[in-house]
């Protein structure tokens, strides 16, 4: 498992002799301890680690990242780490193990917990570095970072990716070999994109090797997916490991080059529908995302309905060939309105697939609904006089009761959830049924647009080792809901049509998102969509206004939306999108005239 | 509006003769600065404020609170606060009014926001406080957080209530008279239980007056309650609003001492069934919650399940005394499990409370739902040799059947959302439906065990201006879900025997919070329970154990619930209690000896 190199030059320019330091960046799951150190043990006792000097493991090893507040719920939590850590220890030999754990001290009679390596060996701690405080308004003690051994100096941080340097500085490093970046990095965060330059660059600056240890693997919505590191002093890379190992040593004295990885972030300027540079790590993410969350939350099997649409059929193809086919059953739930195309779509993809698949009618379910609604709602009436002329009331019936299906396998089969199919482009727009197509144990695509779906659909279909498991039709025809009439052509209504295109869709969220755009700023840019097909000014405003105002209608069901895994930056995950549900805002600015009027009246 | 006082004796004890501070604890809308900066300029202009040396106004009065992370999406936010706050300074005249509001810097070529306050006097801007930063790893700047008018000098902090004192200690408060504490504190902190004995006593230790300035209102699930107050420097209460009033004034040097209020907070060291003591602030706040959250967005009804039960049977009051009777619908939807006593104790309660009610049947629903499920499992159990035994589907599609038909009405009637019933007891053992009776648009009494609720009813039938609105029976009868036949008695299956008796289960719940203590600390801990009828340790050690592994299953449940008032410190709310799903705790401490044998293997 040891990643060494063929390619570039042995950079022995130290007079210093050997130093190797493995990092191991494990897949740790929170207040697992005994699974957690079960391979932390493993990593120490193995023969590969006899012969390093130092094994390095993530930041919080053993409890395991995000600590959310299970400390201060549970304090016997940090107890019982220590304990952990303490027995660890014990099995430590002549090789140094730098484990993250909690620590905790008294100080000025305040129990305060720090983010904290132990570092163990010859069967004892040997020293404990708090790293950074874990709760807010605790003093950042000025703790002694380093530690040698073998003639090698150590200097451990817990820094964000941006503000190393800044950290660096608030150390001697006049003696100092190589630095330790302990932080964990979540996948899509522009830092992980950065990480390389910004590492190599300090190297070369402070002449000092710089190591990377990152976790592997998945919390709820966070992917920490590795690419643990080390920079030679002359700012050259010299191992680096993808997110499925999880070992990895150099000798930082005497190593060699390897070429650089592929930086596969490309932070466009302009909107485009060229996803192609992206496709691979947002595929390997969704994979690893829905296989960790199943294995570490006891989970098996999915079930979901296949509707012949993109969205559940990607879903589809993702459960696949994370679980196994055996394991992913797709339930087709036609209504009065779905077509005959999309029961054979998505009888063709469950064939494609090889998954379980069986069809059962919802008529019977929304035909009973409906006639108890029929009187529900008459009688209704009769004291609020507030009925809508034009509801979706009958769009949801359906959905829901699609719901009921699913959630009731679920409730009837070991270890099944069902799956919410929304993508990001819909639940943007609030395009989705609550207790219906958005419920469910898990939405694996939440965090994707459409326009990029369509790219990956394509994708998958070229690079899976089965090719064009999704049948062509699927791609190529407009999404709908097959939910609700079309009065203009007495057709399923189209998404599009009750949306806008999605294209022109997301090029809006491109916009908020990435270049943090106002309303007006939006509204003056030239889109993608208008070098292709001419629309009014009207139709665009109409459009961007449209978005505005399902946006701040759709907070709600964001806020009740099942684990996701985040896939980059801006995600409206609620763990990293806090909106207040409870907020008015005019997003269209206003100029200090429009205000000094409104102060006249 | 001036909240004056004839108790006490006047405390002239200043050289200097008049200083009036008048606090305006409004209730802003996150966001909505035409309706926040009207209700400042209203105070701002209004008869009573021009005597006043100066208006103060809560921290991010312009803004709302909390902020999320609004400014990072949205940063046209903070220009648009600008004008705003320009504006607002045109206005002015001879008193000086604080507002807070978002500041914004260029600090090292970096944008940095500040929670600030702008002092406006005579037409202009005369200072900006920038209290504290708005983001992680910003620099507190030390800024100057004084202003001095009329003689009088005032010091401005934005300070937890535990720690004031060190941050008084970080500025020289030599020619200060008034400390401004601008910090909104949420309802059921204890630190707002705290606030007047510290307040009180720091402005003694420092001889100098202390006021503070809290905001009033509801966002999501945090209520701001006000009870804003000013100490003279000898530590008396001096002013003091309740959380209706808007403004109250003080002269900090010609001043009155007030009694001071009874402070309702009991930290009992044995876990009781007395609620008596908060009964009236838990009633008062979940009206203020439920009110304050329809008001501003924009809703008007709400319809809920009344099934006989308590907790519904609650709800209904709840809704009744915040919305208006004619704004709440009661529907009772019996199964063939419903029993008579249930559907007339729903239809007394809805009688009584004279609000909308209307019945109608399941069956049908249910009835279809099974014909389907029968063909449906069978299909599956031929590729999935994992059917329960025993199921909760039967359970659940009653259950989620209801919920279609409440969210139904809701996409059929205006400016209506269902109500989620569920309460915090039963939350914590996941009793409860996803996609039933846990959903909804707002869920009222979801921070309340209950055996407190039970305290509450009872206090409702007395305290209420209409007497015993909740039938005798709902509060005598034993609470059951009436979802499933107790094989044991051939009658529907009470919830304590499905769980454990509530108030066993609400001592749990009270030892894990509030003492903190561990699975083996609970197991030895006499419970109130056992002080009337005898258990069996292995009948303990049961009940505790599914406690433990109940609660570790609902975890999910709890991330997807819709939005609830927080009433006390330790709330399951997903605001703020933060427990990752993927996470796996082994409750059940082990000792360093179990560790060392685990090693072994």
């Amino acid at each position: 498992m040891q990643a060494t190199s063929n390619v570039g030059e042995i950079l022995n320019m130290n007079n210093k002799l050997h130093c190797t330091v493995s990092l191991a960046q494990i897949n740790p799951t929170i207040g697992d301890y005994e699974q957690n150190s079960k391979k932390i043990f493993e990593f120490m006792s193995s023969e590969n680690s006899k012969s390093a000097d130092i094994i390095i493991f993530p930041e919080l090893a053993l409890f395991g990242l995000p600590i959310g507040n299970l400390i201060s719920r549970f304090p016997f939590l940090v107890q019982q780490n220590l304990k952990w850590i303490n027995e660890l220890a014990k099995h430590s030999g002549k090789t140094a193990v730098a484990i993250g754990f909690v620590n905790t001290e008294n100080i000025n009679n305040e129990t305060v917990y720090y983010n904290s390596l132990a570092i163990i060996r010859n069967k004892k701690i040997e020293k404990i570095i708090n790293l950074s405080p874990l709760q807010q308004n605790t003093m950042n003690l000025c703790s002694d970072n380093t530690y040698e051994i073998n003639g090698t100096k150590y200097l451990f941080l817990n820094s964000d990716i941006e503000n190393i340097e800044k950290n660096i500085n608030k150390f001697n490093t006049t003696n100092t070999d190589i630095i330790i970046i302990c932080k964990s990095l979540k996948t899509g965060e522009a830092a992980s994109y950065k990480k390389h330059e910004i590492l190599s660059n300090l190297s070369m600056k402070y002449n000092l090797a710089i190591a990377h240890i990152n976790q592997s693997g998945l919390s709820d919505n966070f992917l920490f997916d590795g690419e643990s590191c080390i920079y030679s002093k002359k700012g050259k890379l010299i191992a680096v490991a993808n997110s499925d190992e999880e070992i990895l040593s150099a000798d930082i004295y005497n190593c060699f080059e390897k070429e650089l990885i592929n930086i596969t972030y490309k932070n466009t300027s302009e909107f485009s529908l060229n996803y192609e540079y992206d496709l691979e790590r947002t595929y390997k993410t969704l994979i690893k995302g829905i296989r960790d969350y199943f294995a570490k939350n006891n989970l098996k099997r999915a079930v979901l309905g296949l509707s012949g649409g993109l969205d559940s059929s990607i879903c589809a193809v993702l459960l696949t060939d994370a679980l196994g086919k055996d394991n992913v059953l797709g339930i087709s739930m036609p209504s009065a309105l779905t077509g005959n195309e999309s029961k054979s779509d998505a009888k063709n993809l469950a064939e494609n697939l090889d998954i379980n698949y069986f069809e059962y009618e919802i008529k019977p379910v929304v035909n009973t609904v409906n006639s108890i609604f029929n009187k529900m709602f008459s009688d209704i009436e009769t004291k609020w006089n507030c009925r809508y002329d034009k509801s979706y009331t009958q769009d949801n019936v359906q959905a829901r009761s699609r719901a009921v299906y699913l959630w009731g396998i679920s409730n009837e089969f070991d270890s099944c959830i069902p799956i919410a199919t929304s993508d990001k482009s819909e639940l943007y727009m609030g395009y989705a049924t609550i207790n219906g197509d958005m419920s469910g144990g898990y939405a694996p695509i939440a965090d994707i647009t459409k326009t990029k779906l369509f790219a990956l659909a394509k994708w998958l279909n070229k690079n899976r080792d089965e090719k064009n498991a999704i049948p062509e039709n699927i791609i190529l025809k407009k999404p709908g809901a097959e939910l609700a009439i079309d009065i203009k052509t007495g057709k399923p209504l189209l998404a599009e049509d009750a949306l806008m295109p999605y294209e022109f869709l997301d090029e809006i969220i491109w916009r908020i998102e990435t270049k943090k755009q106002t309303y007006t700023e939006i509204l003056k840019s030239d889109f993608l969509y208008e070098t292709h097909t001419k629309i009014t000014k009207e139709q665009k405003k109409e459009w961007i206004d449209k978005f505005f105002k399902r946006m701040s209608s759709a907070l709600y069901k964001w806020s009740i939306m099942p684990p996701s895994v985040i896939i980059g930056d801006y995600s409206i995950n609620k763990a990293i999108y806090k909106h207040p549900l409870t907020s008015r805002i005019d997003y269209k600015e206003k100029s200090a005239e429009d205000i000094a009027k409104l102060f006249e009246k």
